[in-house]
């Protein structure tokens, strides 16, 4: 097997919830995951540092910070996050079996739900980081930034929950102006 | 050694404190936070599981959701929650010091700092199911627990770093105000 795999790390990320689903995220190992890749152990090291991580890439944080690095001046800065998370989740639609495996997954296993807080936490981290190299003081950063996960948190749980399948961007909105509402003693 | 011991849990939560700063957490063991507040292990585990559950006590949720429990109908569901943060952190301001060197301690440790992030998940999820027994119901209850809970993390960081000592109560306040105007985009 050669070196140059194609499509590598989204073959490992498919055949890993696969096993994850099938078996229990416990009971699978990385040779079972690559061997169900058709790929080999060193190729699952040189993508993931182990069988959780292929749960949780940092994919997610860079495109947000990378769309709010980039918003421009007149944009308030929550509309520049929540536009992010908008961004984010229209990618997140074209996806939406594989999110609700991961999810079952993840749900499953309260190791992994301590991942997700930590990967969220991590996400609001950096981009309270961004808000201020764009100039947005304390306490300001932080709080936008953190209205911005409660925002797409609430807005995933209704997109993963509904069996009637909405639109993730749209219903980011709707918990942006619900959000407002229940700010201002709505 | 007889049964009742007088604030037996309060003097393992001092004494656990105390050793996780002189020698660091993974380095201090039950059978010392024990020696050190003048009690037996057999004494600590009746009040805590582990020497990581000392530092999270259930007081503060309790106390959360008591408050907005108790809340009158005519007071909007953002200013319940908002209020029984308040009422903790004047409770919390009355402990400060412990509060500086509790932080200190899970700073210096990632589990601790998962741990933390798990306790204010738990928070937000049991003030939701507060909202909704008085019929809030959701997307609203939900945003506004994570929308107290995003005030109070913000406003703990800011006490906790501060040289100047605020009224931790205010700065709640000061919070909210705060979120209120980056949600409206101001």
């Amino acid at each position: 097997m050669g070196r140059w795999e194609p499509n590598a790390r989204g073959r490992l990320e498919q055949a890993a919830l696969e096993l994850y689903i099938e078996r229990g995220f416990e009971q699978t190992t990385v040779a079972e995951i690559a061997k169900r890749a058709g790929l080999t152990e060193r190729t699952f090291f040189r993508h993931f540092a182990d069988k959780r991580e292929v749960l949780f890439s940092n994919s997610l944080q860079e495109l947000l910070v990378t769309s709010v690095a980039g918003a421009t001046d007149s944009v308030a800065p929550i509309d520049a996050v929540v536009a992010a998370f908008e961004g984010a989740g229209a990618l997140l639609q074209e996806r939406r079996e594989y999110s609700l495996q991961r999810q079952a997954v993840i749900a499953a296993n309260p190791g992994l739900q301590e991942r997700e807080l930590i990967k969220l936490a991590s996400i609001a981290s950096a981009l309270a980081d961004t808000l201020r190299r764009r100039g947005l003081t304390d306490p300001a950063a932080s709080l936008t930034a953190e209205a911005g996960i409660a925002v797409f948190k609430i807005a995933f749980e209704r997109w993963i929950s509904e069996t009637n399948q909405r639109d993730f961007p749209r219903l980011i909105r709707e918990s942006l102006d619900e959000l407002k509402a229940v700010t201002a003693g709505k």
